[in-house]
C-alpha cells in the first residue's frame, strides 16, 4: 500500500546522506572522545568539526554549541540551568513563557512552580501569535528567563523573535537578566537561525526534526551566559553536559543541519506552493473547514497544516487515514496519547470539541503534489464514512 | 599499521549484528513512538520489544526499565531523582557512596553537597574493595540512597553487591529508605545482572560499553521506588524521562545486551586466560611492576588490567604506545583530560606519582592472544625509550 508520511513535524526520516556520513563512526572510528589515545583524538576531532559546522550555520562561536540528547533535554537545560544559576543572586526568580510552548518547556516550568517559583504565560491571539505589549508588561526585575517557541509545532505560527529580543534587551539595559531563550526545534529547517540576527541568548535545535538521527540536539548558549548543568559527571561539553559524547549522532546532526540549511529556500518555496495548492482544493471540498494558524503565510512555517473538521473526532479521522496509508497526527506527537485536547488550540480560543476535531498534516522534503492530491481524494471518503458511523454528534460521543 | 584497541572499558566498537538490527529504524520505520498513526505504533512496538528483551535479561518487569541517553544520565537520575523525591518527607537526606565511583555518581553528589546535603564516602582497601562494616556504621535514619559501583571502571574491582544489599535491607527493615543503587555500566558484559539475585533497587547499564550504539543507556527502577524525573516534557518512559525516544539506539542497545549476555561465560573464560597469560609474561619483563586491583581474580572483571610503571609518566607511555598502534588509556576516559591523578588509585593508597605512572589496558571481545603478545613485545621498547628520554625522575618532571 502507498504510504504518505505527513507527520514530519513529529519526526523526519533520516537522510541517507546523513547515514553515510555517520557510518564510519560506529565500528571503525568508534573511540571515546575523552580517551587519551589516537582513537579518542579521532573521535574528538569528529565532534569538534561537527560543532564548528553547526556554529558556522548559527553564526556562533564553537564553544557556544552544547550537544544534548534531545530538544527536550536542551529546553530543560535552558530552563533549569538559568534558574539554578540565578538562584544564587535572586531569591525570587520569575520566568516568562507562552501558553503555546512545547511540553519540554512547559513541564520544567510547572515543576519550578511546585517549588515556589513565579511564572507568567503570555497569551496568544486566535492566529497563535503573542502580543509584544504583554511581554513588556510582564517583564519585571525578578525575571531571569524569557522562553518562547520560535515556530510552534502544532500550528506553525512564527513568533516575532527579533522584536521580542529587542524588548528583552531594552528592558535589561546591560544587566545580566533576563536571558532570552527560543525553542527552534521546528524552525531550524525553515527560518533564519543566525543567533545574532535574532538577538537570542539561548536556542534549542533538534536533529530528528531535520532529517538527522534521533538522540541528539543542541543548545546554543551565548558566551558569558550564567548557566548550570542539569547532568553532572566527566565534564564534557565545556562542563555543561556530562556523558560520553554520542559521536555518530553528533556527526549526523551536523551533516543534517548542513543539508537542511543549503536547501532551506528551495524547501520553503516548494512547501509554500504545496500548502497553497492543498488548502485551496481543501476549501472547495470542505467549505466549512477551519484552518488553524496565522492568516498571513509569512507568519507560518510552510510545512505545517492544522485543520478542524467540526463534528469529527480526530482519533477516528487518523485511524481512517491510516487505513489508506496516510500518516498524520493530532497536534504534537507528545500530547497525542493524552486525553486532554491540545493546549495550543485551546490557547488560540478553540473549544475543547474543536480541538478534539483537529489534525495536523506536516510536510517533509519528500512530500509531493501527488501525495497531497491523494489525501484530497481520500479525505472526503473517510470524513463521510465517520459521519455515517457516528453522526456529527461529537459532544454526546465524548461527554456521555 | 596494526591497531590494537585496548580501551574497551572506555567504549566498545559497535557490533555489526547490532547495526544490522538498527538499520530499518533510521529511514524506513522512522516514526515517533508518541504519534497516533501506524508509523508511531510501529516505533512504539520496537521500543516495547526492546524494553521487554532487556527486562527479561535483568529478571525485571518491563515498566522497571527506563531508557536514558547515557549511563551518566541514568546515574544522575538515580541520585537526583531519589533525593528530590525524599526531600518531601526528609529535610536532611544523607547519601552514602564510595570513594571510587565514576564521576557521573560523584559529581551529582558533590553538587548536592553544595546545596547542604550530607554525604558519606566509603573507603576502599588497597585492592579497591569496600568494607561491609563501614557501610553498617555509615547507615543512619536520614540515609535515603546508597550508590555503589558494581565493577570499577579503572581497576575492575567487583564489590560484594549481594552482601551490601543485605546490609541495606536489614537496616531499612521494611521502611522506604534507603534505596540501593548500583552502577553496572562496566559489569553488564561480565557479571550477574539479575536484579533480584543482587537485591538492588536501581541499576545503571550502558549500551556503548557492551558493543551497542553510543547515546543510550537504561536505569532499572524497582516498582514502587519513589523517584522524580530530572528531565520533564512529553512524559515518555512512564513519566520518568521525557524526550522523543531514540528508537534505533534503543533497538540496538537491546540487541547488544542480548548478544553480550549469551556470550558472557565464553567471554569471561577467554579474557581470564588472556589476562593471566599477559600478566605472567609481563612480570617476567618487568619484575617491579605493580598490578592494581584485587588479588583474587574472582574479585575483578576479566577485561581490565591496571598497571603502574614506576617512574614512567603515563601520558608519555600512552603516546609511545599509540605510535605502535596500541590504544590504551590512563584510568577512566572521563578523567583522562584532567590534571589530577586518578581518584580511584589514590583511594586505594597509591601515591600521586604512582597514580600518574599508571595505565589501563581493557580487553574486548575482539582482543586476541596475538594482540597481547604484540603489546608484550612493544612495552619494553617504549618504556626503555621513555627512560632514556626523561630518566626515571617523574617527580622533578611533574612538580617543578
Amino acid at each position: 500500500m502507498r504510504e504518505i508520511y505527513l507527520d514530519n513535524a513529529a519526526t523526519t526520516p533520516c537522510d541517507p546522506k546523513v547515514l553515510k556520513e555517520i557510518e564510519p563512526y560506529w565500528s571503525k572510528n568508534h573511540g571515546n572522545p575523552s580517551s587519551f589515545n589516537d582513537s579518542g583524538r579521532e573521535a574528538k576531532k569528529a565532534i569538534d568539526q561537527s560543532r564548528q559546522k553547526i556554529a558556522r550555520i548559527l553564526g556562533a562561536k564553537d564553544q557556544e554549541i552544547i550537544f544534548t540528547s534531545s530538544a527536550t533535554e536542551a529546553n530543560n537545560l535552558a530552563v533549569f540551568g538559568i534558574v539554578k544559576s540565578s538562584k544564587k543572586t535572586n531569591p525570587q526568580p520569575q520566568i516568562i513563557t507562552t501558553q503555546i510552548e512545547h511540553q519540554s518547556v512547559l513541564e520544567p516550568i510547572k515543576n519550578l512552580e511546585n517549588w515556589g517559583f513565579k511564572t507568567h504565560y503570555l497569551s496568544v491571539n486566535k492566529e497563535g501569535l503573542v502580543d509584544l505589549d504583554e511581554l513588556k508588561k510582564a517583564l519585571n526585575p525578578e525575571t531571569v528567563l524569557v522562553s518562547i517557541i520560535y515556530a510552534n509545532n502544532e500550528i506553525g505560527s512564527i513568533q516575532p523573535i527579533k522584536k521580542l529580543a529587542k524588548i528583552v534587551k531594552e528592558f535589561k539595559k546591560g544587566s545580566e537578566y533576563p536571558y532570552f531563550h527560543i525553542d527552534a526545534a521546528q524552525a531550524a529547517s525553515h527560518l533564519d537561525i543566525k543567533v545574532n540576527n535574532l538577538g537570542v541568548d539561548l536556542m534549542t535545535i533538534s536533529s530528528h526534526k531535520i532529517y538527522g538521527p534521533k538522540g541528539v540536539a543542541a543548545l546554543y548558549v551565548r558566551r558569558g551566559t550564567k548557566i548550570e548543568p542539569i547532568i553532572y559527571g566527566g565534564g564534557q561539553e565545556f562542563g555543561l553536559r556530562s556523558a560520553t559524547e554520542a559521536v555518530p549522532l553528533i556527526v549526523g546532526f551536523a551533516k543534517a543541519l548542513e543539508i537542511v540549511n543549503s536547501k532551506k529556500q528551495m524547501t520553503n518555496s516548494t512547501q509554500e506552493k504545496l500548502r497553497t495548492h492543498f488548502i485551496k482544493k481543501l476549501i472547495n471540498l470542505f467549505p466549512e473547514i477551519k484552518i488553524n494558524g496565522p492568516e498571513n503565510p509569512k507568519d507560518q512555517v510552510p510545512h505545517i497544516i492544522n485543520l478542524t473538521f467540526s463534528g469529527i473526532e480526530n482519533e477516528q479521522l487518523l485511524l481512517q487515514l491510516d487505513k489508506h496509508g496516510i500518516l498524520a497526527s493530532a497536534g504534537s506527537a507528545c500530547t497525542s496519547r493524552e486525553i486532554e485536547p491540545s493546549h495550543v488550540l485551546i490557547a488560540m480560543g478553540l473549544s475543547k470539541e474543536a480541538a478534539r476535531s483537529s489534525i495536523r498534516l506536516s510536510l517533509g522534503r519528500q512530500t509531493t503534489k501527488a501525495d497531497l492530491d491523494y489525501v484530497l481524494k481520500i479525505l472526503p471518503e473517510v470524513v463521510k464514512k465517520i459521519e455515517d458511523l457516528y453522526g456529527s454528534n461529537i459532544k454526546e460521543y465524548y461527554y456521555n
